[in-house]
């Protein structure tokens, strides 16, 4: 089973919480790739720079200036932070942007409705790139910025990231990907860790949404979920962390 | 042959020059490898967020904020602006740190008799995953930062990163290494372009050096190349840019 493991800004920004979920990673026996996201320290750095950070609907805007941040921060401190501290746990990990080795292909996003700059929606991923590192028991650690076939570097979503590579890998052997966020799965009472749905396929997701009862930022978090196990991967979990495997935790499959 | 060209600042901060190289790189034919300098830019950043820069002897010492400022620039913007230059030109080239697929194993120096902070003298480079992408018709392109055994980030020299990397393709096959600087090679009179040697061998060397005609600050460069020559590189070239092979530059070899 090849896993596909996404970490978000709650862990990245918290170093006891990186060093806890890269000895949980580095654990996980098996073929495994590292999808990361960006926390805030490209923001810090931006505001050091005197560049305007602009979000919209929670996205970043990237202009040429600040996609030289994001790839300072995502690409250079943080993906090398991870790699080295892989590294340090005996895990032989290699980290990557789309642009190297043509390891994921993007294109930028039409400006209109609206124009978030240098972002970039994938095309594809490099199946015999992956295959021939997991083949030499190297991890792939992959940021989320991304290239176009003409060689422009975009700043991707890691969410996307992670789905896109997830499904790459399953086209080489059995997938699972993992979403890890600040909640140990998807809730019915976000206030209640007990509230857990331990198990989402297609018919409990339209009830839960027919019932409104699940927050609806998890909603197209649950779509994409199901979406990648139409699309061949066998299960996605969103949950807390990848060490124990007996804590409650969400699996979405068909 | 293998050609492994190292370029510096002289080339990195100047964007023309850079685009002009990229396209000479590109045009190379058969296996080769990228080893990248740092520039001014880490300069720069470590003066936007208030970090001083401290040289000795030339060097930059790299205390733990430094670290982090010279692997975003070096391993996230100068290298992953390279990569995507020459993806953009057709190439398809892979960046790498010491760190990532442990392919440069370094030590940190000793404190004393200066202490550089986070700085490493290099051990070994990795045969085998650098054999594994030549083959694969992936260009490597390295920056400076290292990694010692125990997952630490190091900064390192790279004109030592492209001796060491060059040695390490010499034991795969036949090796020429390429510095690229401002000069068009070794000179007799440094406000003379034409007073450049076009050989050096020991005795040749031995001469110069005799003579005391050769600028001190070029002394350890011929030095070094010798050295790697004696080790199994069969020339290394001393000069302006890798586009015309019929310019005037320095071949040193034993």
């Amino acid at each position: 089973m090849i896993k596909v493991v996404k970490i978000g800004g709650n862990v990245i920004d918290n170093p006891a919480a990186l060093a806890q979920f890269l000895d949980d990673f580095a654990a996980l026996q098996g073929p495994k790739i590292l999808v990361h996201g960006g926390g805030k320290e490209a923001t810090r750095l931006s505001g050091a720079m005197g560049i305007e950070t602009t979000m919209i609907n929670g996205r970043r805007v990237t202009d040429g200036a600040t996609l030289e941040v994001v790839t300072m921060v995502y690409a250079g401190l943080i993906n090398k932070r991870i790699v080295s501290g892989l590294q340090a746990r005996g895990v032989n990990a290699l980290g990557l942007t789309g642009a190297d080795g043509r390891a994921i292909v993007s294109h930028r996003r039409p400006a209109a409705p609206v124009d978030y700059g240098f972002v970039g929606d994938i095309d594809s991923v490099n199946r015999e790139l992956i295959e021939s590192l997991l083949g030499r028991q190297i991890v792939p650690v992959f940021c989320a910025i991304t290239c176009d076939a003409a060689g422009q570097l975009l700043n991707s979503n890691a969410d996307s990231v992670a789905g896109a590579v997830a499904l790459c890998a399953a086209s080489i052997g059995e997938t699972e990907l993992h979403f890890c966020f600040d909640k140990q799965g998807v809730l019915l009472d976000i206030d209640d860790p007990k509230s857990i749905v331990e198990e989402i396929n297609e018919s409990k997701f339209a009830e839960l949404k027919s019932q409104g009862v699940v927050h609806s930022g998890m909603l197209p978090k649950i779509e994409n979920a199901l979406s990648v196990c139409r699309q061949g991967v066998n299960s996605v979990f969103i949950e807390a962390g990848v060490g124990d495997t007996y804590a409650p935790r969400t699996r979405v499959r068909l």
